[in-house]
């Protein structure tokens, strides 16, 4: 019986642990399973184990960790450097730590720096998301056909990767090795300057003292582009700041096709931004196409 | 019985064409209808047809507003000129004329210099739509609870004034009369502002040559970030051009946010990025809180 520990019973953590007890033990690459919760706010621990997300409730963090053979932590960021201060007196030898954090080269550098090599760490990102959060929002069909990014340091022992490996694969999701610095240039392009775009647009929207009539006109497309604003704040101002020279490159960028943008639209050039305008639509509908995992119903009306 | 005549078999014109003939005409202020449909393409129009959106199918435009007490405009922004163009000989005495088009204040003025007094002109725009375009996508119960902006010019009659307004009612859709320039500007920063900022993270992520590594990262965040990108090209097209200094204006408000949060970030000042990410949470909550009608079912998972 395999001991796996889930520190942080958020939504990613809770659905985490839910999809790997819900895994067909005869079929999982990691045999039978044994999972604990701990969460700062004992509430979280006993929603997720009222969602039968974890077989055990710890009360501590020393209590979460006895026995595992691999700590998955999925606190927000700034937290997981906390954790991992915390727990080399705790683990047995040998004990596999590993994430599931948006960014990966800072957290990298802090198990480089706090964890002796006796504990192997393996960063994790599995990129899937809901707008909900919480553990009462856990999923356990969250991370099906999911990509789940695996940043290892290079000297990390192949029994590590192997179970880190096998975790993502037990929950549906396909794993992909990468470089941690390569991840966090990537995720800023297509996860947080999206993220920083829809807070920017409440944030002009809101602030405009035409904002009451705005608010009224305001349909669909909006609420679509503003979805990603009403996310956890702790969650993307760790982000941010754990993966700042990257993002700044994507707002430099965006800040450079705005200005582009601008003078074809001051220019009234029809002909620049017809090309571009069928650029992006036949750019993103060929991403759509290669990615059916992604592509919503056809009837949904938005 | 009336008659109304729809120009333009698109997902709005046949969606709205549908709309008027479901009605209950003993409820609805217009009483009795019948409606006739056109498309410079007649697949369009017989789509419609088969969808049960219009009584009539005519094959041109002489054809299709032969006996109108209303003709309804539907088709792309720069069309509606030359029909209005080649209205006034074809239309009886007192017809009145109205559009669905995305901007109002240019097409005000086409109106103004085209149409002759014997025909009233009142702009409208219904505040719906959805990802998918053509009249295969016509959906009844499209504008349902939306709010349809109505920007009349102040020397248009009554009648003209109460006509269009029952249109909208009878469709489900909220009338609200606003100065054509107003309306302009506002959609330019809750519907063309962010259709630019999806096709700009659309168009520098895939110019990258990371593209391909993005791709396969990029999730649900970007699928909804980018959705808009993949609109009809001609509609936006149109709507930039004839909306150029309200849209430059609110680029310029999102080029000095992105400058200010770059500065926030490049200083890691943890304070400004927590009150701005908690501010725009707030404000797209409460924003929400108000729009029953825009709130996504609980469960989806995004």
């Amino acid at each position: 019986m395999r001991q796996i520990t889930v520190i942080g019973m958020g939504l990613i953590g809770t659905s985490l642990a839910g999809a790997l007890r819900a895994a067909d033990e005869r079929e999982s690459p990691l045999g039978a399973l044994h999972v604990t919760g701990y969460d700062v706010d004992p509430a979280n621990t006993s929603t997720a184990r009222g969602k039968l997300a974890i077989d055990r409730e710890a009360a501590t963090l020393a209590e979460a960790v006895q026995g595992a053979q691999l700590v998955v932590i999925a606190t927000p960021v700034q937290a997981v450097r906390e954790v991992l201060a915390a727990l080399p007196p705790l683990l047995a030898e040998g004990t596999v730590v590993t994430d599931v954090a948006s960014t990966k080269a800072e957290i990298g550098a802090w198990a480089a720096e706090l964890l002796p090599p006796t504990f192997p760490f393996v960063g994790g990102h599995p990129m899937a998301g809901k707008a909900q959060h919480g553990p009462q929002a856990a999923d356990l069909s969250l991370f099906q056909g999911a990509i789940y990014c695996l940043t290892p340091a290079p000297q990390v022992p192949q029994y590590a990767l192997e179970l880190v490996e096998a975790v993502a694969l037990t929950i549906g999701a396909r794993p992909y090795f990468i470089d941690p610095h390569e991840h966090d240039a990537y995720v800023a392009a297509i996860s947080h300057l999206p993220f920083l775009l829809s807070a920017g647009l409440v944030d002009i929207t809101s602030r405009s003292p035409a904002w009451r009539e705005l608010a009224l006109l305001a349909a669909t497309g909006y609420r679509d582009m503003t979805r990603l604003a009403s996310g956890d704040v702790a969650m993307h101002r760790d982000i941010a700041l754990t993966n700042r020279a990257a993002l700044l490159r994507w707002i430099d960028e965006m800040m450079h096709w705005l200005a582009e943008t601008r003078d074809h639209l001051d220019a009234a050039d029809s002909a620049a931004l017809t090309a571009m305008f069928e650029r992006v639509r036949d750019h993103r509908e060929a991403w759509l196409h290669h990615n059916e995992r992604l592509r919503p119903a056809k009837n949904t009306s938005t």
